[in-house]
């Protein structure tokens, strides 16, 4: 079975389960609050679908994860659901701290039902996500329930520490390639890397096997952000299309301008002059590219996508789902089959 | 021994944990980030000291409870911790939706270092308060630690979707009676009875005593509520000192308030015509009084502690700590010994 066979097999279940979890906040009076969950899950209201729920990258990597163990996926559901509703709590806060606008193509929650409320949806959906984690007492061992739920919370607060940084490197000339890890780390990997390790938790896999999946997690975290920033300054629609969807004029802390910033070289002294316009993405890109930049990313993800691959063959992944484990990877690191 | 030499004994080794949790933000690049947790705990600046910090009430009933209960309070500590830490989480992310400057005689957080940041530092405190009680899995018993992580995310789940009808209920002319008690019991009342609970689950025993001490939490946090907005209008400092401390002018949805809507009379057709000025306060209070209600609020105060104090005498505490509890009911519910 390939990785989309199988997740066929797998979203229908996660989607039930997060619903279960949302239908915790139904109750008469609290139906437009309900509402509000549901619209940013991408079940309700003008565009709900699929897209504006996202991929379900992590949940999925969680029943994978399990079932690559030698588990029950099933079993593993209260953890998939855990680890989606966590990233979305994520999500509903961080659109406030960055006043965006929009997300996966709709408006985003506190632009329609203001800051106040939008804070409280975010962390009545952290709860749900807490509460989901250790729903694993009951389908697995209170053991894993606890692991769950600690792992969890450890992520979560790691989550915050990342946050904080990207926070705080607002307006701040003097960041350094180093001062790039430890927010990724906190904003990107932490959640990936809790995802296949709680799944290898749900199949009661031996420590060090988890500890192989947490790995595997984290490096695709990693790999997967370098990749991403790659794209947001040398990928078709930064370059191509409209320059406008450039990091460069968004001014993402990304690990290119990190890079370039500690050349000290035009680049760098263009960038701290202040906005940077569409008309200058191309030129200002290939700059980049002549200090030295983009082989520099693409040597970090290469370095980052062996790290995670390593870690993913030490895990010993079995059976179908074990395969499509790797497939997720490749898709996700845009890797060639 | 008194509450007095009671809490001299416990309040110490809570605010040693409390330190712990926070401690886990304290590494270099995170400085400022648990400086601003310090802050708002009580701990740094301009004011610190135990003022800034608060009573320490739900924790305190933790550690009475947990004696009380026949347990070693000791080795409750990490859920007091823990209730005191969700209970600081809601307080930062309040001050920002409430849009308030000060708290306990200092600028609120978000005045202090923004929104954004304070969002933030409000989801650390909620990460580190899940922990803190996850924590009782090593004092007491992996099954202790389930129980109290789950009861305590039940809780915040509770906390937001009482907060959600506060803010829901904002501009509202035609609330009821019946709407008061939900958001109260989600905003005052889950916390203090997650941590009578706690307490009684931490001493590990019996699911009916543990009940009990629940009831007893939730009681007063009714009762205290009840009272509080009893105070908000016919107290001293709401009334004789500066009237802008009136429930009235703030314009807060408090018992008295609904009650007086739900009438019909003089007073909603004052409170419906909108802003009222700190000079009618004294004119509108009576007038509240003469349709009913004070008496209304003070027997449903009255009510409500009988309740809470039934509910404590069925989970028979014990000891030197059983007297505490009774005190600490008495002494904020404003009853004479």
């Amino acid at each position: 079975m390939s990785l989309q066979q199988i997740s066929e097999q797998m979203l229908p279940a996660i989607e039930l389960e997060l619903r279960k979890m949302v239908g915790l906040v139904l109750w008469p009076e609290l139906d437009e609050m309900h509402h509000m969950l549901a619209y940013h899950m991408g079940w309700e209201e003008e565009g709900a679908g699929a897209e504006a729920g996202g991929k379900r990258i992590r949940p999925l990597l969680v029943t994978l994860c399990a079932s690559a163990a030698g588990g029950d996926w099933l079993k593993a559901i209260p953890g998939a659901a855990a680890v989606e509703l966590v990233h979305n709590f994520s999500l509903v806060h961080d659109d406030i701290q960055d006043e965006s606008h929009t997300r996966r193509g709709r408006a985003t929650l506190w632009t329609l039902w203001g800051v106040a409320q939008a804070i409280n949806a975010g962390d009545a959906l952290f709860s749900l996500g807490q509460l989901a984690a250790l729903g694993l007492a009951r389908t697995v061992s209170e053991q894993a329930g606890l692991q769950a739920g600690l792992v969890l919370q450890e992520t979560c607060l790691h989550l915050t520490q990342g946050q904080y940084l990207d926070l705080s490197y607002e307006g701040r000339q003097d960041l350094k390639v180093a001062d790039y890890w430890p927010m990724v780390a906190g904003k990107t990997a932490a959640l990936l890397s809790a995802s296949t390790y709680i799944g290898a938790l749900a199949a009661q896999a031996p420590p060090e096997i988890c500890e192989s999946y947490r790995q595997f997690g984290e490096g695709l975290g990693l790999a997967f952000q370098a990749q991403d920033d790659w794209l947001g300054i040398w990928g078709d629609s930064a370059l191509i299309g409209k320059s406008t969807a450039s990091d460069l004029v968004s001014r993402k802390k990304s690990l290119p301008v990190l890079f370039g910033l500690s050349q000290e070289g035009i680049f760098a002294g263009r960038w701290r002059q202040g906005p940077i316009h569409p008309e200058e993405v191309p030129e200002l890109a290939a700059q980049l590219e002549a200090e030295g930049g983009r082989e520099f990313v693409e040597k970090e993800t290469d370095r980052l996508t062996k790290q995670a691959l390593e870690a993913l063959a030490r895990a010993k992944p079995q059976g179908d789902a074990g395969d499509a484990l790797g497939e997720l990877a490749d898709y996700l690191l845009m890797r060639k089959a």
